[in-house]
């Protein structure tokens, strides 16, 4: 939760000047998004975001994420809604640094999902994978399934000194999830870090989807395995099979799974966990002491890389459900 | 800019069934406020700022400003208005921290404040002097010129180590401020920490004051001069005449200075650099390495003190004006 860039009212107004959205009312930074400064920003038409970009989002990337976002909202799906300035640019500038005003979404994110807002969750990610499946551009994921060995050799060292042993055992799943991947799923547009910070409700209702700056064109199956890992696990490190056959039903009352898809959850699930280990290990020994940002704790991943190396089945709930 | 504090939703709702607000639609951390948690909470009801007070605001001290912003909004004064609960209480209870939900006060503050928003500022601050006259508490200033000179004592040190030989400068600076320091200039309840931050505008137009965490009752002319210090300045280090006789005449245009306290703005411009330069030089040592919030540097406020010490007739401008 950070603000690293600090925005002048003289800066806001010289943005402004750009668009056709009146005076502001006020302006805010918003200790909200770990990867980019956000201000929510009020003004006589309206509420809207203003995001500027840090160093991890990369600029070449934006016009990707700033169109998904438009075409999800295009089509109805409740999503920030990129706005345009007068010369028709999604994509400003604020202090060298590329930045995007889009519309406010309204909603709040629940802090320990109960098996009702899993059911809303999977009902809002499946409505995500509807509403973008005419998106024209696609994406590669640059954190699939065949970036994490090489992202692992350079992080051997960081495995060891978080637990001996560990870089073994890391290697093993390794080999496993790349042995056993699932290639030709159903495909399209995936949120890819469908987290429940990431993900609005109104009361116990869906209402949204937030920060899709890791969207990318992947199995959807994979979506819902990495919100499987996200939603449903138990604080104490247990599988919530309730909460997960719920994530799952949810979802499939808008888009059933074909049972190749429902065959390949345990090993995507395995695949998700690995995904987050491995980013929150990089991130653990790369983030410096006293950053504005505390890193995420690897180990939380990978006491789930041992439930689905363990227990394989138990995200096979769904079987007959 | 922090939020110390993290609130989940359930939090957030066990605290709303206190009140009569109606459902939360929206809560944000807000990057406002250095020495609390802020949230921007948007109800059925309204928008509101829900306020968790960290370890240096006294909870005994509550009452006073609590009852202040509320008696200044009563009488009229653009200020975020604490809203009771059902049973009446402005102090709530979130994580074992005490809290506050005040209304929404929009605007948006200045970074760097022209004559015209000085002038803005200087009638801002009379209104605010004249709505809090009939506010029945009162506190003493704990930030007062008395305690300068033994704050200061543990403080010796550490001005040595930012420039050698400034102990014996500040040393002379408090005995000259306690021998010339005026008594019985007319007083009340003064904002004490009235910084272009704290205070916002709707375009050119003052529009309220906020962070009355400092308030405290004093002379009404130190708090005139709190502001030249923070309004007057530029970025260069000199002293904006210009800017200061606006703020000035702003303020006269609401509440006409006496002879008495217009002679005394010297040496209580004086103090005032004193009481930030003090407070800053404590902070900028005892704040650990790496904290949340980078301390402000003391060496700004060095500065205008020796703008004070050697020019005490610059902020005398006003005589005739």
């Amino acid at each position: 939760m950070a603000v690293y860039t600090d925005i002048t009212d003289e800066e806001l107004a010289e943005l402004l000047a750009e668009f056709d959205l009146g005076a502001p009312l006020s302006f805010k930074g918003i200790a909200e998004g770990v990867e980019n400064s956000n201000f929510l920003l009020e003004t006589d038409k309206g509420r809207y975001f203003l995001t500027v970009y840090e160093r991890r989002v990369r600029e070449d990337d934006l016009p990707f994420y700033l169109g998904l976002m438009r075409h999800l909202a295009e089509h109805g799906f409740p999503c920030a809604t990129p706005i345009a300035n007068r010369a028709g640019e999604l994509i400003q500038r604020v202090r060298g640094k590329p930045a995007a005003v889009v519309s406010f979404l309204p909603g709040l994110s629940v802090r320990r999902p109960s098996a009702a807002h899993c059911r809303e969750a999977g009902r809002g990610l499946a409505w995500l994978h509807e509403a973008g499946a005419g998106f024209a551009m696609s994406k590669e994921n640059d954190l699939g399934q065949e970036s994490w060995a090489p992202l692992f050799a350079g992080l051997r060292p960081d495995a060891e000194r978080l637990k001996p042993g560990m870089a073994d055992q890391i290697e093993s799943d390794l080999a496993r999830i790349a042995r056993d991947w699932p290639r030709g799923l159903p495909g399209g547009v995936i949120h890819a870090d469908y987290f429940p910070d990431n993900v609005f409700f109104q009361g116990q209702a869906f209402a949204g989807a937030i920060d899709f700056y890791f969207a990318c064109t992947d199995a959807y199956a994979y979506d819902i395995a990495i919100a499987l890992n996200a939603w449903c696990f138990e604080p104490d490190g247990s599988f919530n099979i309730t909460s997960a056959r719920a994530l799952v039903a949810g979802y499939e009352a808008r888009r059933p799974l074909s049972s190749a898809e429902r065959r390949a959850l345990p090993i995507l699930a395995h695949g998700a966990a690995m995904r987050f280990f491995l980013t929150r290990l990089h991130d653990w020994h790369a983030t410096p002491a006293g950053a504005l940002v505390r890193p995420k704790d690897p180990m939380e991943y990978e006491r789930k890389l041992a439930v689905h190396r363990s227990a394989p089945d138990l995200v096979l709930f769904g079987e007959g459900a």
